[in-house]
């Protein structure tokens, strides 16, 4: 088979080895998987303001497509919090929500993702994710869980509210709040509570009643199943929806249909920076989702084919009636640890949601919506983690403020000017910090051949020689700053006859530093001081070579910076005896 | 004195020492650049869209408060072509031309770049300046030069035309052709053969007569005001004003007036981002030049005080009936080459400036418009520069997309837009660039301690041991990168025990960094691989240790490459002896 097939196909590297064992194993994962789709992908659709079933079409074929193209083993694919959010944040900016136009457009949303990750993909441009540096990411995602938190509250509470920041949240809230429908209300709490336990409680009772990891595991996943069944039989019990406990309602029974997204061009560029930052956010999810998993079996994800494979899943999920999705981080650790070995497992898990979608949804009809916001905000609340804010400042201030602006920005604005903000300013705060490199004067460490910075050792120096080590590349954002130094150095001392650039740290020179360093050539030239370098890496020589400035250089290149200040100094013992 | 006040005042501290030949060598130049500036302020005024004067007013009071708060000597502040551009198409997008709306506007814009600038110093941060990059700002000037010629051919042609790229102006050009003016057309056109042939011709021809370099240059000086007076006299004489000849017609006489710029939040806030980006050019204009000249008398420029003393500059043309001004080029180098020795040569040009508004301008009440057009093209084709593209293209790819990009955009969209593409280019371009660093294998050069690339040299490497040199700082746009490096490079060997990362070219590991490696030794550690360092920096070391990383790194952090494989080595021997 040709390799270039495999590596648009990975389905077709683990597809010819396929046994038995893979079987039995990826069937076990797909059932644990299934038991816990179910109530999230109706929940994540809530929360995208989607009809419920969306959220079960959102987790069938895309989970399949990705099988087929994706390279990890193990990542499911399907609706998640964050991307669900953007979703919604995306989409009420264009149409009403409940309307057929929100589905439509969830629809094109989904398929735009689509193809900007496909597009990615075939034109390897990856890269782009890497922009967004983790404390961006970081600060994003615990905004998010907040800002997702509070918007399920409404449901919660039985009232209405809406708003795409923290604060629209809570202004509507409490203007709402006096319609509080006290029914919900305690289902809702009782629910949150109860998820919270099962995490935090019943997690270590089972462990000390000596069940087994993997057991435990299982067992907490059906924590959000129960609380499913026994809310909706409640309600159906009471008649609790007859007293405005606002409940799912009847959903069709049927296969995901197929549809179409709108290719409105109106719509689709609207929808075109939303669509970009959903793909953005849901690659970064999802390749560290998956490297950490391979990394688990010593496998290896390739990034490229990882955006081809999303891509199908999100362009399956526009056609096949859902909305965006990507890889989930809990549901490809359960997938994992229940020992999915192959995507089968994925294909298998698509099959039983299938059959939830067929059969069991006239089961959910008196699903109160509460309970799918509580599977929600104990679900989103293990993203908000602010250690990010301690850890990034005893490490490094700006980037500490990258954090802290991208939360305070997605708290304040929404997610898609938070990303947009938190993203701008990693970039300035690189830019600002390159800007200013460290320029150390240095001297020779004496008796040796080291040369070491005058402020910090003792060192010998020459007056009419002075040797400067820039430790940065140099390029455009600090060239002119190296322009400027060296002209000031020289400028206050009359003595200076040579300057030598030791550049040990540079690996790279633009040509904005070219002409900078051509210009302080010039400049040197005229106050009569001749420039050299030493230590010139390979690469940095080979381009410099193709310009003019070393035929143009006053001075010499040397190979290390013992023999520039050894040349330099008989020189100028020569030239000048007496100095 | 005070330091402080000596750096806020840089007058007080040549003005202590000013002397008789300091005296007499200023007023020299100020003659000569007094001769230069009347057509030339009166050009750039027509290219602003304002009425002559104002370019006269725009270079008195302003070039005496560059003088008191400047730091060059011989800096000559005034209207130039680029900011003039610049400032036309700003207004034009927001009052109409010769309304007195946009003389109001022209002031507002000048007092918000003087603001903008005079903060841009308070703050120290003149660095914003530096992401202009080299290949931008020549691509920029390039293109703007077109633009400018192309947007005066309308007065060499005697015809309307309008547009601020070149597509408009040419179309607009054509579609006017047809009403041109032929006596018009031949003034323009002789007054431009001249001045190129005063640049071009006359310059080596007086040289050849044996006239010093001085002279020649004071004489070609003269081109432009001999052409002033020729032309006018021939208006005058031939009564060709009544021909529709375009003329300046009545200039007030007067000294500068008092004038307020508006403060209207509306107009503020759209003048914002031409404000701006006229202050960032402007400035980097400015400081070129000063840079320049200073190096010459090796002296020293304060970039922050420059911004202070062109801040000072705009408020003052703001208030005085003037339009944004920055240190010209042309204007510096002529003012420093007959002899400038301090900012007071300045001080005196404004007097001669003041006395030609006083005094001379009934006598250019019949100048051709056509002349000031053809002054303007021949100064401006000097700077259009395409040699940039060739010496760019040889070294560097990038930069020269970087160059040809910002050249097509300013043609196809202005100024505005294409300065700003230029700068998210280059920005992008080095973010790529730094995105997919250059990691070699390295392995032990036979009988030495030197590691080198396995790729390019004869070495020695131990099948459980990888040794990776990243040639690059890492931070967020490369820290995946390096992850996926490693993992695929382990995934893909299954006998390798240990990874050690030579950080040799590492100048800083930013939080996004940090994390990745945190991520990677996790990573190893499943595939039971342990991570070392060696060769890490001292800045670089001390902000790892205020991390947890290197406590829970699974390996060792080594002074040397060579200490790091010699007790790898011995550990792999000892545990696996087969191996």
């Amino acid at each position: 088979m040709s390799p270039a097939l495999i590596r648009f196909l990975p389905i077709l590297s683990w597809g010819r080895t396929y046994n038995r064992t893979a079987l039995s194993n990826d069937l076990v994962a797909a059932l644990i998987v299934t038991i816990m789709l179910i109530p999230q992908s109706l929940a994540y659709a809530l929360l995208a303001g989607l009809p419920p079933e969306a959220g079960l079409y959102a987790s069938i074929v895309p989970i399949v497509l990705y099988a087929v193209f994706g390279t990890s083993r193990a990542l499911a694919v399907g609706p998640v919090a964050v991307v669900s959010l953007m979703t919604a944040a995306a989409l009420s900016n264009i149409v009403e929500q409940g309307t057929m136009g929100y589905a439509v457009a969830a629809l094109s949303l989904a398929g735009l993702s689509g193809a900007i990750l496909l597009a990615m993909g075939l034109f390897r441009l990856g890269f782009v994710a890497n922009f967004l540096s983790h404390p961006v990411i970081a600060g994003f995602i615990t905004a998010s869980g907040i800002i997702i938190a509070a918007s399920q509250l409404k449901h919660i509470l039985g009232i209405d509210a809406s708003g795409h920041n923290l604060l629209e949240l809570v202004i509507s809230l409490v203007e709402h709040l006096p319609e509080i429908n006290w029914i919900t209300t305690i289902i809702g709490v009782l629910a949150t509570g109860f998820l919270f336990w099962v995490r935090k409680g019943l997690k270590p009772l089972l462990q000390r009643m000596g069940l087994g990891t993997g057991l435990t595991g299982v067992l907490v996943k059906t924590g959000p199943v129960a609380v499913v069944v026994v809310t909706t039989a409640a309600v159906w019990l009471f008649g609790l929806a007859d007293m405005d406990v606002k409940i799912v309602g009847s959903v069709p029974q049927s296969l995901p249909p197929l549809t179409l997204p709108s290719f409105s061009p109106a719509l689709l560029g609207q929808l075109l920076l939303p669509a970009f930052l959903i793909s953005i956010i849901g690659f970064v999810e999802s390749i560290s989702v998956a490297q950490t998993l391979a990394a688990k079996k010593r496998q290896r994800i390739d990034p490229d084919q990882e955006l081809i494979g999303l891509g199908a899943a999100n362009i399956g999920a526009s056609l096949t009636g859902g909305f965006p999705v990507t890889g989930g981080f809990s549901r490809s650790v359960v997938n994992f640890d229940a020992g999915a070995e192959t995507p089968a497992a994925g294909a298998f898990t698509a099959v039983g949601l299938a059959i939830a979608a067929l059969a069991l949804t006239p089961l959910i009809f008196f699903l109160p919506k509460a309970t799918l916001a509580a599977t929600i905000i104990v679900a989103v609340l293990s993203l908000v983690d602010f250690s990010i804010l301690k850890r990034s400042w005893a490490y490094s201030k700006a980037d500490f403020a990258a954090v802290l602006a991208t939360i305070v920005l997605t708290l304040a604005m929404g997610v898609e000017a938070g990303v947009s903000a938190g993203v701008l300013l990693s970039v300035l705060l690189h830019l600002y910090k390159t800007s200013k490199p460290h320029i150390a004067e240095v001297g020779q460490v004496p008796g040796t051949e080291h040369y070491r910075n005058v402020l910090r050792h003792e060192v010998l120096t020459d007056p009419a020689v002075v040797t400067l080590r820039v430790d940065e590349s140099l390029y455009f954002a600090n060239a002119r700053y190296l322009e400027e130094k060296i002209q000031s150095r020289v400028a206050k001392d009359k003595d200076i006859r040579h300057v030598i650039l030791q550049c040990s740290a540079i690996n790279e020179i633009d040509f904005s530093a070219l002409e900078s360093l051509e210009m302080i050539n010039e400049r040197l030239r005229e106050m009569n001081v001749k420039l050299h370098l030493s230590e010139v890496k390979g690469p940095v020589m080979d381009r410099l070579q193709k310009a003019h400035f070393l035929s143009d250089l006053t001075g010499r290149v040397f190979l290390s910076q013992f023999d520039a200040a050894q040349t330099v100094n008989r020189k100028t013992d020569l030239a000048a005896p007496a100095g």
